[in-house]
């Protein structure tokens, strides 16, 4: 079944661009990367390019891959529970507990090759370019933090810092032991740390 | 007064060349800045650049001037304190509470123009290569860790996530209220996670 308005082939066409993008940019920075390469390495005209992406800090949000609806967060959640984590859904105003929700930032991650090279050109991308920063920080108001429904901005800007900055530890710095820790460790080290910031009382 | 074997041109055109180096690596961010470039920025030879600095990854930290001897930062700790700061220097292993570390971290890069300059070119810099995020980790490990004096590397590297997490938020991603709280809300709101994580028992 085909939907109105969009043919296969167009999506085929996308899809081959967003691929080559995202090889591109994990292969050579987001500075490197270059809309006249990567249309050259999807096998299209670099115009088709400008035609699904505005510009090549919306072309990098999309070959992130990051998961664009909260709903796919949710599922994650859920799957995590069922699978017997040893931390629980938090029953606080977000709803997750610190400690999935680390496992679950990092293991986006993790599934690159190498682990984190996708996180590692996000960071690439977002402190070489004030666009890529607004793009990205608009994609996580829009699409992530919507999810952790709370009032506060201070709770998303703290849970943010600190999910970057274990990252930021994991991948590009690689300071042991986050480096090769395993996320369940990651996860019970920080945790509640995330707990009190989406939780606690900051003004107390 | 001169020390043997360096001579006051020496110390000059050495620190021409920091100067010229941070004024390019901040302006042109860590990739595009070339040793050519910041040679002839600094009126000197390139053979004078590789004369002084190890290839652009030792330029690059010799230019983010961080706090080379941890007595600048002991006393700084010092100052804050006696200046009244509203958080006084613990007492757990560490002796800096939470809230005056992270006033004195994003301090460094508070009186940047603009502010958070020199971060986000390290953040740059890091992420493009690993040779920088070598030199950077060995940086911290052996000038600024050894400051914070106990045996645990999960402290230290726990401790690096946040604040590297705290100062992405406020100079890169800009997420609010990070971006424009005073520093003295962010270290209220972030110290108690800092203390928790230099002196709290991490198995428990």
């Amino acid at each position: 079944m085909t939907t109105l308005g969009r043919r296969p082939g167009n999506q085929d066409t996308r899809s081959a661009i967003v691929q080559a993008a995202r090889a591109a940019f994990i292969e050579k920075g987001y500075q490197a990367a270059s809309i006249r390469g990567i249309a050259r390495d999807a096998g299209v005209d670099p115009s088709l390019v400008h035609h699904y992406f505005d510009g090549k800090a919306a072309l990098f949000v999309a070959a992130l891959d990051l998961p664009a609806d909260p709903r796919d967060i949710k599922d994650q959640v859920g799957a995590a529970t069922a699978a017997g984590s040893s931390s629980p859904v938090g029953d606080g105003p977000v709803g997750i507990a610190g400690s999935v929700l680390v496992e679950l930032f990092l293991g986006q991650w993790e599934v690159d090759d190498p682990p984190g090279s996708r996180f590692r050109a996000l960071a690439q991308a977002v402190s070489s370019s004030p666009a890529v920063a607004d793009a990205v920080r608009q994609f996580l108001a829009d699409r992530v933090w919507s999810l952790l429904a709370n009032e506060d901005p201070r709770r998303s800007a703290l849970v943010s810092a600190q999910l970057v900055g274990l990252a930021w530890g994991r991948y590009i710095l690689r300071t042991e032991p986050l480096a090769s820790a395993p996320l369940g460790e990651i996860g019970r080290l920080a945790g509640p740390v995330l707990d009190r910031y989406m939780t606690a009382d900051l003004d107390g």
